[in-house]
């Protein structure tokens, strides 16, 4: 049987939140639409903050409308607090992600609080979240930023990454993110700092965000694979980073790390044609956006047999 | 104690022997000068083709001649036959990388001969180095191209790799390197290759030769590195490919190989920033070339400390 590997789609997230021109809101919703037929089974559609902080998500709303309505797609959406949180249930998304930094400096300039406030407003999110009536609540996901290196203060102490990822799960975390959000991590220390939290967080899904800031995102998945992960986050063409975190550059490239791990033999369930195909239509929306990958250019090895395939006719 | 890994710069080779313009002698020698200086222990400087068929390498004897003068370097050159190590012999050279692919259809678009007559020609050629005077024989190592896939025949047996692997070791070769020519590896698939290997072939230097065609070649350094692989090929800024292999880019990039390594706490013996100084030699002699990388983008992480003063400091 084939190892089932969930993927998720940041790229409309973290992907454009740095990139200063607005993406049609139909634009938006073709690549969801596209995405979600090539068998993303999650995309991270968009993030509830103020138009005027980040203008790119002014159509948060209607994105988060229109995506609900995609059928078998877990629609997820970034929350930086309270705020974001209520506007998520309200919209009824399926899934909250609430990210802090690891690193102070860093959670100090993204959500300008102490990494202990971080963690009371994630504790009071999961309060109002369980008050919702049965059938409306999303699931509620701690995400911890700079959790692999801090473009701030350097590396980060595996301690802290353990303890945060403790507190989130003990003030109600459904799942875990562990985010190398601006590429310093290496295979070495993913293996470390994802067998410390897996060694302290059990029963609870932990997915890995990995940019490719240096050149290590997809050899830090191979790392992680070897620790038990299978959730992984990326961007179609690679689009992304952090607008905090000076001289971050994209998330791992979401067509090369679906090739990689179908080539591997892992179930990604997604079309690696049909997700390539979505490029050209991400380019002709912003043909300013830096795309990134391999695969794109390279196309897939002669006679390539997706994993699905082989297995069948194995 | 840190695991010592040995880096092979093979730019000079791979690299150039696809780029039309020829790069003036001086200024591979300052790049070799210049790379041995930042600690590159070993540098492929040039092949012993005809001039007609690679006009890049019209200059192998001058580029060798003065290599081997550079102290502490090791000197190797590529050889497709018996007049290349002939060549290679004459000129002092200390090491000769013969080369076949073990795909039928690569090794005769590439050498124009079936494999068994490859083999042939290496046995013939390790006789002749045999009949050197002591100390005049170079190390000859056995290459096997397309060991990982071929862009004619697609995925390539095991067995077969391991088959011509056992063969060149039998015909004397001093150390093997396997090499995946057109980029279409996995980590899982390297992982299997380079296990059936070693368990044929003990006691021989085993080196990887990866691309990074799409996006894998990092992650098959990791998983090449849980094999017991210690000695990789690649190239600054990612020049390269093979001019018979139709699509295929470039080798890994090998500052962001050396960062990864360094930042696992592996010793390159390379000093990083003088490895990424070159890049701009290399643009300068060269403006049209293709420079990958993303170290050089991105510089090296806030407060970087390389492997060997980590080491001094715990």
């Amino acid at each position: 049987m084939k190892q089932k590997i969930t993927l998720r789609e940041v790229g409309l997230r973290d992907g454009l939140q740095i990139h200063s021109t607005f993406m049609p809101t139909v634009d938006k919703m073709a690549w969801i639409k596209a995405e979600a037929a090539a068998g993303m089974s999650e995309i991270e559609v968009t993030s509830y903050v103020p138009p005027k902080l980040i203008p790119q998500f002014a159509d948060a709303a209607e994105v988060t409308e229109q995506s609900i309505q995609i059928p078998g797609l877990l629609v997820a959406a970034l929350i930086p607090n309270m705020r974001g949180a209520q506007r998520g249930v309200e919209l009824g998304v399926h899934k909250l992600n609430f990210v802090m930094s690891v690193s102070e400096t860093h959670n100090m300039k993204n959500v300008r609080r102490p990494r202990e406030d971080s963690v009371a407003d994630f504790r009071e999110i999961v309060a109002m979240i369980r008050q919702q009536p049965e059938g409306q609540r999303p699931i509620i996901v701690g995400g911890l930023s700079t959790a692999l290196g801090c473009s701030y203060e350097g590396r980060v102490s595996v301690k802290d990454v353990v303890k945060y990822a403790v507190a989130l799960v003990e003030a109600g975390a459904d799942e875990l993110v562990v985010a190398d959000t601006v590429g310093y991590a290496d295979p070495n220390q993913v293996r470390e700092v994802f067998k410390a939290v897996l060694a302290e967080v059990k029963h609870l899904p932990i997915a890995a965000h990995f940019h490719d800031t240096r050149g290590t995102g997809l050899a830090n998945v191979t790392a992680a694979l070897d620790c038990g992960i299978v959730h992984f986050d990326a961007s179609l063409a690679g689009l992304g980073g952090c607008p905090f975190a000076p001289g971050a550059s994209g998330n791992i490239v979401m067509e090369d790390l679906c090739f990689m791990l179908d080539s591997m033999g892992l179930d990604t369930g997604v079309d690696l044609n049909k997700l390539v195909e979505i490029r050209k239509a991400i380019a002709a929306s912003l043909p300013d956006i830096a795309m990134h990958g391999a695969l794109a250019k390279a196309g897939l090895p002669r006679n390539y047999l997706p994993a699905s395939e082989r297995l069948a006719a194995a």
